[in-house]
């Protein structure tokens, strides 16, 4: 059975956990597979650094937390010194390009480009910049089609945000397949 | 060590996945316990029934997902049928007394009281019952401090909105243990 684990992190306000959270409804509600999406809360997330991890799966995914990262994304250098270490040989790290400016080395495709000002410049609202990431990841990661990943973040928005966040999508994904050409 | 089992079930768009986060974090950051917040997508999950569940502990939480129930919220009947078969004996049941009619019955204490009408009514808001529900939740489980779960609640809310959840959180909260004396 196939399993792919992602992680979202940052730092905390930076809207991870909604991405998670709709990555896992892009998999499970529009992508006909399973998912769980889940943060934990302790004495290694307390301090600026935050994550989400959500798990893939075509059947019942019976242990929730992620074992060995598939996909990271690390949108500060916090984050990515802090939750970079289980990434798997052969995975991906998405990071933002002005913020991680040591990126973790290792056997892993790594990708980078500017996301925080791309929110803020293209898009003209900062707040969209977990959308641009959530686009980044979805064309990285091949685990739902870029239609339902769409689908997903649309019904998961206030209907006056509508053409922001598409436009925040549309900017990441197709940013994060030229930054990985 | 301890370990303390919550499930909030309603309808999808209640907002029980945002009383999950501000449990677990009134259970970490105020009270400083640790905590993991999940959500599962499935065949299961499908239809109109949605559940949020959170582990509390006062060390590392192995396993996040619920085995044995110790408080379960159910604001929906089918919400009620579908989630409480693992409910713990001597655990505690919360409903919404306006929409769960038929009750599930056995060895756990049942409180129930209409959240989404004193949501309504009292609060002026339908979109805080689940403030409401939480602040409930904190009476009925004891888990976190009335005092630390409203920290929790107002550092997760839009400033604008502070009187309106801390009025919900407060109605919760005495509801829930004048109609559990």
């Amino acid at each position: 059975m196939s399993r792919y684990e992602l992680r979202f992190s940052g730092a905390g306000g930076q809207g991870l956990i909604t991405a998670g959270i709709i990555m896992a409804k892009a998999a499970s509600i529009y992508e006909g597979k399973q998912a769980v999406q889940s943060q934990s809360y302790g004495p290694e997330a307390r301090g600026g650094a935050s994550k989400s991890e959500v798990i893939i799966s075509d059947g019942p995914i019976d242990y929730p937390k992620v074992t060995k990262c598939d996909a990271l994304l690390a949108m500060t250098q916090e984050a990515a010194d802090k939750y970079s270490s289980d990434l798997k040989e052969g995975g991906v790290l998405l990071t933002d390009s002005e913020f991680v400016l040591r990126p973790p080395k290792g056997n892993f495709k790594h990708v980078a480009f500017p996301i925080m000002t791309t929110a803020k410049e293209e898009v003209g609202r900062e707040i969209v910049a977990n959308i641009v990431a959530f686009g980044a990841m979805v064309a990285l990661t091949g685990q739902v089609s870029r239609e339902n990943a769409e689908k997903a973040v649309l019904s998961s928005v206030p209907e006056a945000f509508l053409e922001l966040n598409k436009k925040a999508f549309t900017l990441g994904y197709e940013k994060a397949l030229a930054a990985s050409a």
